[in-house]
C-alpha cells in the first residue's frame, strides 16, 4: 500500500508486524501519553525503561494503567538509554524511542562503538508531511532538526535515509530535489551549486534508485503548475516526493510552518542507525507524536 | 487602525490617499490583469509605460479596457524603466511597479546615481502573511527574495526596513524575532550567532523603535504556547510582528510554504528606495497580486 497521507500511516502501522518500543528514561508524562495513546490504537508496544518510581507517580496522576507495559527499573539516565538500545539490539524491540534524556545523550547510546546502533551510514532526521494543499500524497523533508549545515557527501546521505523511508512508504523511485531559493544555478549560492552537483551524481547513479533533480525552489518542487510557469523540463520538478532542504534553517522553518501557518501534522524520527530512533518533542500535537510512532514501527527492520 | 489581516489592506488602501503607480515595462498580461483588478477595487490607478501596441494587443485579447489608464509610450525595456522611475521621482506616481522586465533591470534604473530612487538605505524585500493558525493578526518577513545571505549590517538594514512598514500598518514598536532553527546560542550556527548580536544592538539601542530577540526558532517566535514550553523569557517570543529569517532559502522556503502548504495569500514588496517597488511573480495568485498593491499604495510616501 501506497501511503497517500499521515492517516494512512496509522492503517499501514497497525496491519504491520507488532512492534516494541524501547523508551529510554520513560518518566515523561508526554511520552507515556504518546505510548498509552499508540498502544490503543493498535500500533505497537512499549517497553519502559526509566525511573519506576518516578513513571509509576505520573502514571498515576494523568491516569495511566501501567500493567499493560513493561517495565524495567533503572534509575540513572544514560544506563536507561543504554539499556534501551541493548534491547533494540537483542531484538526485544524493533524502535527505539527518546524519553526524558537529551538527544545528544541518548544519541551516544545510539552511536557506542561497542554496545549501539551503528551502521556506517550518516544519523538523520526524515519528516514526513501531508502534500502541498490539493494534493493527496505525503512528502518527506530531510534535514530539519539533526544535520546543521550538511556538505555534499553528507547530502548524499541525508539523499539515501529519506529515500529509504521513501520506499518503506510505497514509493519505488522517489523524486528527489534539492532545494534553493532560486531553480538556478548562481555562483553566490552554495545551496544551488550542491543542487546541481547531486543533481549530476543522480545521472551518474553515484546515487542510486531514485530520480534528483536540483535546485529547484519550494514552488517549483512541488507545484506542477510552478515549473510549468518557469518553463522547467523536469521529471522530479513538480512532483517531488523527497525535499532536500539546504541546511537546518531552511528545514526548520519550513517544518515549523507547516505547523503553525498551515496547522497540520507531521512525523519525524532518525534513521541511518541499526533501527528507527523516534523524538518526540513537548510541542509536538498528541496527533503529530501518534504518526512518529506508526512511521517508525512502519520503517522497523527496513531502514 | 491597525492591520491585522491581509483583507484589512485593501480596506484601508482604499481609504487611503488615491495613488498611482507607475508601471515599468507594462506589456505583460497578468501585471495589466491586476492593476486593471486593483483600479475596480478602489485602490489604486495606474500610468502604463511601455510598449503600446503590445499594450493594447495584450488587453484586446484579455478584454481590458485601455482607456482608464494613461499609457506612455517606450518600447525599449530598459527606458521604460528609466521613464517610470522619473515620474516617481517627479511625484506623478507614488509606487512603482515590474512589468515585463528583470528584476535587476528595474533595480538598476531604480538604483541610478542620478535619475534613481536611491535613499542610502539598504533595498530589502518585505512580506506581509496572515498570522499563525488561530492568531488573527499579520506577520511580516524579511527576506524572502532579495537579500542572499545578509551579514550583521545588512540584517540591521532589514529590521529598520521591515520596522518601518511594520509602523504604517499600525503596529508602533514592532517585536522582532531573528528566527534560526534553535533558540540557544550555539557557536556552529551563525544564524545563532547574529542573532545574538542583534538582540544586543536592540537592547544598546542601536537599532531604534523595535523590540528585537533571537535567536529564536520559528514556532516559539509565534507561539506563546511554544515559548512557554521552552521557559524561554522575553518580550518579544510568542507575538514576534517581524520574523528576520537567517538567509534567502530559509525565507523564500517559508514564504512558499505559506502559499503551497498553508494555502495562504501573501503581500510584498522591495523598500528602501524613495518609494515603494512592487514586484509581483507570475505564479502569485490574483489575490496576491491585489494585496501587494494594496500594499505598496499604503505604504507610498511613508516607506
Amino acid at each position: 500500500m501506497q501511503i497517500k497521507s499521515l492517516a494512512d500511516l496509522l492503517r499501514v502501522a497497525r496491519a504491520a508486524k507488532p512492534q516494541k518500543i524501547a523508551v529510554a528514561a520513560a518518566q515523561d508524562a508526554e511520552v507515556l501519553k504518546a505510548v498509552t495513546h499508540a498502544k490503543s490504537e493498535g500500533i505497537a508496544d512499549a517497553i519502559l525503561v526509566g525511573d519506576e518510581t518516578k513513571i509509576s507517580g505520573i502514571a498515576n496522576e494523568i491516569g495511566i494503567d501501567l500493567s499493560q507495559f513493561e517495565i524495567i527499573h533503572e534509575p540513572q539516565t544514560q544506563k536507561a538509554a543504554s539499556r534501551a538500545v541493548e534491547m533494540v539490539r537483542n531484538g526485544e524491540a524493533g524502535v527505539l524511542m527518546k524519553g526524558l534524556i537529551g538527544t545528544s545523550d541518548i544519541l551516544r547510546a545510539v552511536l557506542d562503538k561497542e554496545k549501539g546502533l551503528r551502521t556506517g551510514r550518516l544519523l538523520s532526521h526524515v519528516t514526513v508531511i501531508n502534500g502541498p494543499v490539493g494534493q493527496e500524497r505525503v512528502v518527506l523533508v530531510t534535514d530539519v532538526a539533526m544535520n546543521i549545515q550538511p556538505d555534499l557527501i553528507q547530502k548524499k546521505g541525508l539523499i539515501e535515509n529519506a529515500a529509504q523511508v521513501a520506499r518503506v512508504l510505497g514509493i519505488a523511485e522517489p523524486k528527489v530535489a534539492i532545494i534553493a531559493a532560486v531553480e538556478n544555478v548562481n555562483p553566490d549560492m552554495q545551496a544551488t551549486i550542491d543542487a546541481a552537483l547531486l543533481a549530476k551524481m543522480g545521472d551518474r547513479k553515484q546515487i542510486k534508485g531514485v530520480k534528483i533533480d536540483g535546485p529547484l525552489a519550494l514552488d517549483n518542487a512541488v507545484s506542477l503548475e510552478a515549473a510549468t510557469h518557469k518553463g522547467i523540463q523536469s521529471e522530479v520538478a513538480g512532483q517531488a516526493d523527497i525535499l532536500v532542504m539546504p541546511d537546518i534553517e531552511a528545514g526548520n522553518v519550513f517544518y515549523k510552518s507547516i505547523v503553525y501557518f498551515a496547522g497540520g501534522a507531521v512525523a519525524g524520527m532518525i534513521v541511518g542507525a541499526a533501527a528507527p530512533v523516534i523524538l518526540t518533542s513537548r510541542a509536538d500535537s498528541p496527533q503529530s507524536k501518534l504518526y512518529s510512532i506508526a512511521l517508525g514501527v512502519i520503517a522497523a527492520g527496513q531502514c
